[in-house]
């Protein structure tokens, strides 16, 4: 293939980005896109000179001509999208999480299978200049044996109160990224988790039972330790990993939008670190969309795939089940349920 | 009082180390200096100018003219000579921990509040260029009200297998001074704990039902979380906190022996941290015992007692609960224990 | 005017880089571009959508639709192509420096300014994100009166023989980045030179009486002084500066890619800033154009015009007199030969 | 020789510094101390154990006892301590500079030759953490052949109006630090200077035709060009170098009290750098004292001796000439001048 007509599915915020990045890579040509607001997006997507513009998804995925799908609507939706993308043999890139319960991924995981469709996660951090240099700096055994993984993550400011009630949680919505750099750097699968929740930031979570600071402990099949931070509100995007090990350490730190430093009697100042995850992760996600398009036009695997996503679901669901129980929980226990009900 | 005479009880590495700095001081006397090995210390000594060198405590004790003592004996002698030297009247400074047993560190705190000397606990990190200023910026309100602690506390290297057998393990060996430090930065007592242990440095540490590395997730009682990672293997002095809140964050990182920087071609490369707690908290010790000296001279508080001293015991009992049984642990659990025994 | 229909003269490495980037940008249109090697470009410009391919640059000159060219030609072709344009009333982007001689720069600086078309000179490092924050830090008086600039301006590796031959030397090459630099940061005329030049890199450089590292020592009109050295070979991108005045001082540092350091106990570990001006300076050739098409759709004047060109040439012009002469020389004198010429 | 008897001569603000520093070291005592106004000093003499207090330096000079003497009188009384030292076969210590005037200078270099004393420049720097390990990298070829230097060097503060009348000026009172810097560093001596010099900080220094800005270029007879920028008020003490090669480059940067980073929605602080000379050379002062001492007790010899003294004079000197006569100075015309003079 020399060519990939792709498929937008969803055209909020992060279609959007996904659109202005995919414009710009040779080799393609977004030729359809779907939003159930599709007088919204007409000016827009004509602006960016795709043909398509339908409310029904399903005009994209029969379609001939399309090659591939971003799903890019409500994690709700996931689901269906998968079922009927896969059936119709297209190539899927999916926003994580796949979706909100395990049962449901675990089939879907079967049915890809099945389809042989390529199925890359959006799991966008990965492909960060600072986050594959730890990853590639442990995987090269610079660190030697890792002991230790420290993340920290935390946003700049807590969504707002519709976005809380429907994201499924602190743990599926945003330390999910945090489990799969966690299993990115470690190169082992996590067998433990325990968690130290906390309403500090804004009351509202406590009403959909939901926490904004959390502290998650981890424990890796390998023998490694590790410890993931998190919260609603740093004032400034907080992305940092360190991965410590048998012969020594490595880090990341923040990214800064200058490195201008101001010295004076009173001390010293610089500007705080990039304050929006478009900013931070901009890279990033050009690197991930072009990285899905070459898996499929080199018919090389997606360097994140469904079982990347069902992994941090599973950690992601352990972690709320330790946050409740006030127990440590192991992820066998989260499997062996699940393969109680699959059966 | 305008010149204090003091004895030193023990003259190992920290008893040395002590001499080193008082005798810097002004208003400070060394008359006196007890080992049980008096033979090897006595040329050193000597040079010091330190008069009375004797293998008997007591005799330090006993001396009418000694006004203060410094105990840098091995833990399990500092129960007997703080009674000792608390029914004399001397003031005490003490190294860490108190004692290996809640017990009897309780009813050392009954004889000090009776005999109502000064007691220093050896924490001497609280003496700590960084440290301190961490400790500043957070009780000025600088972070808002603090939500996450971070600190990684990190030796360079294992000690030799007799330390390992006697040091009462990793919790009231190492991490006690990073309890110590969480109620510092913090201001807040710790109310539950959950440890994450493991074996990963060396298997001596087996031997002896102890670990070399761990992930201590704290929960103070004003809300905020906490994690303490350590490992008894760094390569360097590891020492760093982040104290992080509603308004900002702090972070301390290690100090290094010189800020040459070299980049060429094959990158960019500077020293690595300075190695040797000697080195790292040189400073801290010479602050420590100076505010000791301080207190006793203008008759104020010290700046870390003997209730510090137990607090921090506390929570290294209530971590090593917690890993021998997998289970988050609540200080009340101890405390109710040492009620029921006490009474 | 709501689209602009641009012509590009000159095909090169960093007319591409400007194709590349213009293409992104709203309401702008790349209709046309010329190369006296036309065949060699005919597919890259074809695949970019640009309808005119010429050899010849007046088919764009004479082209009623254009409305601003781009030139990108080797700088002994700039006079007569500015020229033209000017005539046929199209707004200028010109690379720098606009000519080797200052007697034709002058002339142009008249042409222009009867013209009233739009020039901006391509000093893309005022557009960085780290250039442009000191000069909006000075600017804002952070660091009080400017007293003292230095700028570190050093070259990964030198350039072949062949552009070292027609280069122009280091100072109109090279250096006069960071003449214009020097009169952006610190809001002043540079009122006399001195340089220290020699060869230490590469002896070719001797072959064409050029030189690759000097130290030039600035006096500016409000009386601050400044120094920049260059160096044709640093293994990285060197690129820094520094503003000290009388409340204080404001440094910027290189960019890396990432921001990972390996601690080991062989010492400290981190990748070499980046290598290349064109990964270096990546957003400031984009903000650059943008910004320059934006004075056109908003009838605004651009934000370095012709003048700044011609000040930063008056001073390579004096630097290189300073170098052949062993002195310290003043615009003035410069300035003064001109006038004698051109009357 | 197995303990070093030492006189003092000059107990002002650096005599009594060395004595602070002296006594801790082994295998020294300071026996005598002089100083013209013997009464101010009684006290503090007497609390440190001194056993002769003088006001007439020649009882120091003339007691067979004593070993080496620490000159820190006024630079105007150097000359004439200097040769009675040296007469009486003293090992000498002395402050920079060694006198004001180069032909002075000059003979005492004679004068220490036939008397075979120790004598020691008291060049601090060279034994500072950072500088030290500059020296050290350059020396070891890590940087390559050295290209260019830069040192910047800025006081916290102006001092008051008399010192500034008496001292000398900047070159030969503050630079001169810099420019013996310039030539350990850098392995070779300096050739030619230029010196653009300025009134910027306060007109008080213009009453005393002397300047408090200056950015002075070198050049060395290795070929390495160099640069150092002074000035009197960087309200913190900066203190910076910088060695690039033909294999790449070492900085330097300022010591802080503490490594505190405060990050917040309005930014990154961090504490000022360390403010005065006391604080950051502490360590260098302690360093240079006990080298000294080592010297004699070894037999061997000083690390920064009296042609250090006298060559960095010599660049001072020409730094002043070229300042007035605004023009590059070669080193060789003032030692030309010299030998006339002396012979």
């Amino acid at each position: 293939m020399d060519k990939i007509k792709l498929g937008i599915i969803g055209a909020g915020r992060i279609g959007k980005l996904h659109v202005d990045n995919l414009k710009n890579l040779k080799n393609v040509e977004i030729k359809s896109i779907s939003d159930i607001f599709v007088d919204n997006i007409k000016e827009w997507a004509e602006q960016n000179g795709i043909q398509v513009i339908t409310d029904n998804y399903m005009n994209i995925i029969n379609d001939p001509e399309i090659n591939a799908v971003f799903i890019c609507s409500p994690t709700d939706t996931h689901v269906q999208i998968i079922k009927d993308a896969a059936k119709a043999g297209k190539h899927i890139f999916c926003e994580k999480p796949i979706s909100f319960s395990l049962e449901q991924t675990v089939q879907l995981l079967e049915t890809l299978r099945q389809s042989k469709v390529k199925f890359q996660t959006g799991f966008n951090r990965r492909f960060d200049h600072n986050m594959s240099r730890v990853q590639e700096l442990v995987s090269q055994g610079k660190v030697g044996d890792p002991h230790i993984l420290k993340i920290t993550s935390r946003d700049p400011a807590p969504p707002h109160k519709e976005y809380i009630k429907n994201c499924g949680g602190l743990f599926i919505d945003m330390s999910i990224h945090d489990f799969d750099i966690a299993r990115f750097v470690i190169g082992s699968e996590v067998e433990e988790v325990y968690v130290q929740g906390a309403v500090l930031v804004d009351p509202v979570f406590a009403e959909f039972n939901d926490i904004d600071t959390a502290i998650i402990s981890l424990k890796f099949k390998n023998g490694a330790l590790g410890v993931i931070d998190n919260s609603r509100q740093a004032h400034y995007y907080d992305q940092r990993v360190e991965v410590f090990g048998s012969k020594g350490c490595v880090t990341i730190q923040n990214d800064f939008p200058n490195s201008a430093e101001l010295s004076t009697a009173d001390g010293v100042q610089k500007d705080k670190p990039l304050y929006f995850f478009l900013e931070r992760y901009n890279t990033a996600y050009i690197n991930e969309v072009q990285a899905f398009i070459e898996a499929i036009l080199n018919d090389t695997p997606v360097l994140v795939n469904q079982n990347d996503g069902f992994q941090a679901e599973l950690i992601a669901h352990a972690a709320k089940l330790s946050y409740l129980e006030k127990r440590p929980v192991r992820i066998e226990e989260i499997t062996n349920r699940l393969v109680n009900i699959t059966i």
